[in-house]
């Protein structure tokens, strides 16, 4: 199926995403080495002419998923924590964030994940911004949630968060017996009670 | 450089170790499809005649790969819970056994994880029993330790455990700030203080 590329902005960006979103699940599937413009053009059913109006190359796509996604969720955080100034609330809408939008993009995460070292040069380092911003904004949150934890135990404590919520594009099923919000919930009352509010509650303080 | 085969078991053993290593290595460097025998031919300089010795094909490799590190830590696992009756304790068993295994082993790691689903026919169910036992047993340990959790949050929360673990081969360097000592520790009393004891310490029962 050929298709026409649109003028209209709107359309422009609707088809961008859809591109991005096929592409996306075809990376998580067969790994992005193994992924040609072709396989990506036979699964949106936009020719290799139109694919290449709206990406330059096959790294480019890969940069706009990464871009996209980093950039969404953390404009998503930005704007939900402005309204908070509980330590514990602010870490909480953090997990909430992440883990809600994630569930609903999980071959996106897969590929943020294994493809993190496929992008190279400006568009490595453009993304890898993007990520430290987040990286540090959690950092931040877990500073004002446990000012008494040691920076390396925060340093390693924020990893451990990612881990929980990051790996569940390998066992979750966002349609099975726990939904997003109960999964995030637990993730928090896991991670808070564990982390942030331990040393308060059962050791004192 | 040419290695003849060794007779002698315990030369084959070490042998084929080097292999494995090597193997696990390069796969996680550059993918397990990207891969080609001659590349680990290349790395191992033993002969591709040798390594078809050893393995009978690249599935085979990381078929073996797979089998000696779940199987290894499995049996670790088994043999250390038999003196511990208690139950916390006995999760603390399973954090540091999984974490101290594992980060001595990234590499391997992040191939059991990018690759769990490369292996095909019988070498995938041999692999997918023993990861079967493994979390079923971190699950028996959970019901243990946390006993008044529902059914679907313990088995969520085995999940949010290995995701914590084993996301360190994106982050963790072992000879940097944090020793895996103190990681373990650090992991188990999140975990253990936010999952397993949050219910009796903090809500009462």
């Amino acid at each position: 199926m050929q298709t026409k590329v649109s003028s209209d902005p709107s359309r422009y960006d609707q088809k961008l995403e859809l591109i991005l979103r096929a592409s996306a699940r075809i990376f998580a599937e067969k790994s992005y080495h193994s992924t040609s413009m072709r396989d990506i053009s036979r699964a949106t059913g936009v020719s290799l002419a139109g694919l290449y109006h709206y990406c330059k190359s096959k790294e480019e796509l890969l940069f706009l998923i990464q871009d996209h996604c980093f950039g969404r969720v953390l404009q998503r955080l930005e704007e939900r924590l402005q309204s908070e100034s509980d330590p514990i609330a602010r870490l909480r809408i953090f997990i909430d964030n992440h883990l809600s939008f994630f569930a609903a993009n999980m071959a996106e995460m897969k590929v943020l994940s294994h493809e993190a070292n496929s992008l190279t040069g400006e568009r490595q380092r453009k993304v890898n911004a993007i990520k430290r911003r987040y990286v540090d904004l959690l950092e931040g949150l877990l500073k004002e949630a446990a000012p008494e934890e040691p920076a390396v135990e925060r340093s390693a404590a924020s990893y451990m968060l990612f881990g929980m919520m990051n790996w569940i594009y390998n066992w979750y099923d966002p349609a099975g017996a726990i939904d997003p919000d109960r999964l995030a919930e637990l993730i928090a009352r896991t991670f808070i009670g564990g982390f942030a509010e331990a040393r308060s509650t059962v050791h004192g303080g």
